[in-house]
């Protein structure tokens, strides 16, 4: 494995003293961020969140603050939802695109009582696209990434863990509701989210200073579970059919190309950029849809670009994604074909050295 | 040093290949893309850079493209500079900032003969920004990143090299000059640029897949100049003063603060985003300057935040970057400070292990 140079233009997690503490072995930068992806041993990380519980520094899932008398109409020009239906505490998984219907980031929109609204980032710098619509428009709204740095706890016993934390409560709380908290005297926002399928929450933590505190109360809260760090699991990611904005998308890739067509409002009556587009698009069908493939044993334990998906009569598509599935025993992968191109299709993908292998196709999630 | 994980969201360069086999040892990211920052040995590719000749990959440099009958009106739009003095085949570097005059970016601006404007940018999604405005204002222009690879070759011995390479013409062109040039087949644009003050080229390539072609090439030109593999280079780079855009800047940093001053064009009579601002604080005054700072021995060899800087009175600023300098024999950084400190006062710099050391400071460049 390549390393990776430091230095003042990658910031620093609040949480980076800890994770040290914890043995993390390796990163990668999302949003400008350092981000653990690993503590040295892959297998422990995949279990431990499938079967246990695992704890993530995922500070690196940047909250773009939208405050002021027009922030919800800013969010309304923004987001591809009917703000009329969102509910203070309770969040949404939104599709931004720009005026062509491209997606350029699929943020949780959580909105708060104070009519504040924060955009729970993918990875791209949604606060100039922000800026830059409010500013023409002249919208009343200030845009900045707050510093707030999430902490997620995931996993099947994750919620035990969360219950020892902040009390029974915390188990009635629905998909992506939030509230706020305290953990031993530390401001938290605590939502049911996460970047797997594994159940749990995610903290919110808003004093930098105090990463290293929630971080130790969280390890301790979950000592009777097992619990140990992690990160977001490119195998369970996969297995469960989660979109990684810039690693399953391109320029050109809309909503409906990858599952996101129910998170869409469509018929909201309002401007919203981008929605003539998607409106289009759902009449005549997207160019590209979103499958799963399956490669044989010997299948890439990895690849770093994307690779082409070839049927018999050309190219088809290409393989975004992939990883190692304990669950099924070999690779697998997310792929982005043409629409005529049916799951359960055999198709033949190019590998990094050149090699073209056969793969089986099928509908996602796996699981 | 910790490992660096790769994935299909942080792409490859064209010279991924070459960089492997010339012996890359760590990377980092750089707009969503990996670059490479050393070959495993710091001083041996200080010494090439500042006193032979080294090659970089810096296909991170990416190209933002701008076509349409509208390319022009954007760039104004975006940029301060007047783009009535902006001449085809002569770059210039320019500020982007945002409505408050913020800087959001530093590129330097290519403008093509067929009136194709590239913005080859620093580390943000400058892309983003450009077609929000672009679609905001009803411009008819494509805004596009381009599949543009620079390869960097830097050193007092670098026009040697693009000689031997491209023939005597290259010597002629001016500082931020470019033509379309062809390196054994291979179409590039040579640009008399490059990210230190050794002097040099950089080559745009077009051709993804002769990444390795064209490096090798180079390699073989610059062999006699005993040219070895190096990269953007932190001592050299603060040595002398050049600025890194998200290193040493915030979310409030504008161009005057930074000693961009001389790069804006405050008299254009144009619709410019952020005009207003900077011509409001030009009368005014910055809020803070930008100045050297110099470590007594013992200083760090590196940090990866800001450091506080205080006065007697109390906290006057950051530095933003710092590294060991060779030519002064210690560590050197830059600082952001408060416009009524004045170089040359002595300061108190608040290392990562809260020590509190003295600094000296002083104009910048260092040299």
């Amino acid at each position: 494995m390549y390393g990776m140079s430091m230095g003042t233009r990658i910031r620093r997690s609040p949480y980076f003293e800890a994770t040290k503490a914890a043995g993390v072995t390796s990163f990668t930068t999302y949003n400008q961020m350092l981000m653990p992806t690993s503590y040295g041993d892959p297998q422990a990380e995949y279990r431990r969140l499938t079967q246990g519980v695992a704890m993530w520094d995922v500070a690196v899932e940047r909250q773009i603050a939208l405050t002021g008398p027009d922030a919800l109409r800013l969010a309304q020009a923004i987001c591809v939802r009917d703000m009329g239906k969102v509910v203070p505490g309770q969040g949404k998984y939104v599709a931004m695109c720009d005026h062509r219907g491209v997606l350029i980031n699929d943020p949780v929109l959580l909105l708060h009582e104070d009519g504040e609204v924060w955009l729970s980032i993918a990875d791209s710098d949604v606060v100039l696209w922000a800026r830059a619509v409010a500013a023409e428009r002249y919208f009343d709204v200030e845009v900045r990434e707050a510093r707030i740095a999430p902490l997620a706890i995931q996993g099947p016993k994750a919620m035990e863990v969360a219950e020892a934390l902040l009390g029974a409560w915390v188990r009635e709380l629905k998909h992506f509701a939030f509230r706020p908290a305290r953990v031993d005297g530390i401001e938290v926002i605590v939502a049911r989210s996460g970047w797997s399928k594994q159940g749990g929450v995610e903290l919110y933590l808003a004093d930098p200073d105090r990463g290293t505190d929630l971080w130790n109360r969280v390890a301790e809260a979950g000592a009777p579970f097992e619990i140990g760090p992690g990160a977001p699991n490119p195998s369970e990611r996969i297995e469960s059919g989660l979109l990684s904005y810039g690693a399953d998308t391109d320029d050109a890739t809309t909503p409906h190309e990858v599952r996101m067509g129910k998170f869409l409002d469509l018929e909201v009556e309002a401007d919203v950029i981008g929605l003539a587009a998607l409106q289009r698009e759902a009449r005549e069908g997207a160019r590209r849809h979103q499958i799963g493939v399956v490669f044989a044993s010997g299948g890439p334990e990895h690849h770093d670009r994307w690779l082409r998906l070839f049927n018999d009569a050309g190219k088809v598509g290409h393989v975004t994604s992939s990883a190692p599935s304990p669950k099924m025993g070999c690779a697998i992968g997310l792929a982005l074909v043409r629409r005529d191109v049916e799951p359960g299709t055999e198709l033949h993908v190019e590998l990094e050295d050149g090699r073209r292998v056969p793969v089986a196709t099928r509908e996602l999630p796996f699981f």
